[in-house]
């Protein structure tokens, strides 16, 4: 990036213009590794090992406008990211943080209701929240309440974003889209029906029942940038290719609809409750079977396989190929 | 707090309005606890155990206008703000994170300053910056950078606020006000002297040393609201009254001059490199040697000692008596 250059909103929408910024700005931190998986690995969270096991750290800001959406809020929203970004690496989610900054004037009332959808995203997972901060801005400085939520948990083995195999089977935990384009239709004001919600759910149950039956080689959740984003970023970093069959992928029928009357593709927005799995073929249908059990695996299926080569294939329903690129950026804006 | 009730600046400012703001919403979280110290212990970070050791973890956003200031940056000030967290509680600082939210048109040339800045404190310690997020705001809704710095740290014994026993002595491990009046002073265009910078540094290597003497009781760092309010909450927790020799309390002359001018009472601003410490009083002398001996404690002092009571009292040069009272709020706004 030249000198003179200046953030802009692309910049923080999870695509490839916001992996540049990361790519020429933070990730030229030095210090950027204690041992394990650090930040030169660009993962859902680093892991340190301590003693047999290791620590996973990871961290989000939420800066979701509006704060209380249909099906959740950003109290929920902010425990659900962090504790997947935790069981994506393989981590049993122990104790988050709190940090909050808030705009001058927001009511106390809606901090209360924040705090019970955060306590009751932990209890759903068992998980604490052990310490906090708080600042507030004036009103002119800022417009919403940003929160950002940290957090460690502990795995006997990390599980990365760049593990995937030639051969190997790729799940989707759910339906794909449900977030991203319920915000953007709420913000709007367009009703599409009443099943259309963000699917924000804290999902280490589904990912820990996943785990125990075993052959999980890479895992990774499809927040800003969606499936399209995280398929791409897998496939590069596992240095294999994907092929997803197109017929295969998991939308709801309104959030089709809605997608379709936006103009916006339900592959390239976030999902807040998925999760998108990698694992060895003959493990695939146990694997999947144990995640249908679970609250928020019922949907679960598998989209493809991982191939030799590179790049992301869809083999389309008409029985043509086309590349999944990755977005620039989200195209739905503060959806996390 | 009634229902109609809203946020304003003095809840965010780190003193007697912020704690019953915590009070009232946040130490409400029920699952608040991961074993070891938790949320209900409002200290500087939580500790969790883990085989024979503890894992600390901490969390602050930072805020601070202007991001650069006379003795550092909110780059040197996000680290240090979590190392210094980290060290109060006694553990060495391992792995942290840099959530950062940007508003739009923020220069690129800026973000890779705070990075270096990052980068030179982390150096200092010996710790890493492990994994980050990344958010980008429309300038209409931010109006300057916020840097989450969130970290955890080892320690084979928790330190705690409320550890102190009468007898106990106080030692401050340098000058008082340096931040909270440099910074006031440098927004007002003030010019005092060369000298007026922030002591915005990253102090383990200062608790390092006392801590390998021993006999430490209680430790706290005086960011918001400053050695007046960390005084009064370690009193508190600790069931003691603390008792200070106002002689003996270290001020630079030019913050002493701005101070006055300003009409802001040095011990009630913030310090971002400074730590007030417990130590049963055998072991004073030499914990206060050890400390002067590393570069961020050459100014410490013992200025008082913990007594049975309570309350803080200080000893006036002219020999009276007077409370230390707790402040509100910090008076500086947006320090940290
Ligand atoms: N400001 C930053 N400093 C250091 N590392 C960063 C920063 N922002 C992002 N990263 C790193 O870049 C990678 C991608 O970050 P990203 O936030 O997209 O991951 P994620 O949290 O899994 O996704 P999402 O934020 O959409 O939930 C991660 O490894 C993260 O640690
Ligand atoms: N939003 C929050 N949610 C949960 N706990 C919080 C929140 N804000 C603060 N706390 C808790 O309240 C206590 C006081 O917080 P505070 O931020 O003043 O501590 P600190 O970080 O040591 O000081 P400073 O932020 O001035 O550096 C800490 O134990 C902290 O964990
Ligand atoms: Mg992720
Ligand atoms: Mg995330
Ligand atoms: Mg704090
Ligand atoms: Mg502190
Ligand atoms: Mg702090
Ligand atoms: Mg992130």
């Amino acid at each position: 990036m030249t000198s003179a250059e200046k953030v802009s909103l692309i910049h923080g929408a999870g695509g490839e213009m916001m992996q540049s910024l990361i790519g020429s700005v933070f990730a030229g931190i030095r210090n950027n590794n204690a041992g394990g998986i650090g930040l030169e690995a660009l993962d859902d969270g680093a892991a340190i090992p301590f003693g047999d096991k290791y620590i996973v750290l990871t961290t989000d800001n939420h800066v979701i406008k509006p704060v209380f959406f249909p099906g959740g809020d950003i109290g929920r929203l902010s425990i659900s990211g962090t504790v997947n970004d935790l069981a994506m690496m393989g981590a049993k989610p122990i104790a988050l943080t709190n940090g909050v900054v808030i705009p001058e004037g927001f009511p106390i009332d809606d901090l209360k209701t924040i705090v019970r959808s955060v306590d009751e995203a932990l209890a759903e997972v068992g998980a604490a929240i052990v310490t906090g901060d708080t600042k507030v801005l004036p009103k002119e400085a800022l417009d919403s309440i940003i929160i950002n939520t940290s957090g460690i948990g502990i795995t006997d083995r990390p599980i990365r974003d760049s593990g995937l195999n030639p051969g190997n089977k790729i799940i989707v935990t759910g339906t794909i889209g449900d977030h991203g384009i319920s915000l953007i239709a709420h913000r709007e004001g367009f009703k599409f029906g009443s099943e259309l919600k963000s699917d924000c759910a804290p999902i280490w149950k589904t990912i820990e029942a996943a785990l125990k039956v075993g052959g999980i080689t890479a895992m990774k959740d499809p927040t800003r940038g969606g499936v399209a984003n995280v398929l791409n970023e897998m496939a590069k970093k596992s240095h294999v290719s994907i092929h997803v069959q197109e017929d295969l992928l998991p939308v709801r029928r309104d959030v089709r609809a809605a997608a379709d009357m936006l103009g916006i593709d339900p592959l390239e927005v976030a999902n807040e409750g998925k999760a998108v799995i990698g694992v060895e073929a003959g493990m695939a249908d146990v694997v999947l079977a144990a995640i249908r059990k679970t609250k928020y695996g019922k949907d679960a299926v598998i989209i493809g396989e991982a191939r030799e080569g590179s790049g992301v294939i869809m083999h389309t329903k008409i029985g043509g190929q086309r590349f999944i690129e990755p977005p620039l950026g989200d195209p739905v804006p503060r959806v996390c």
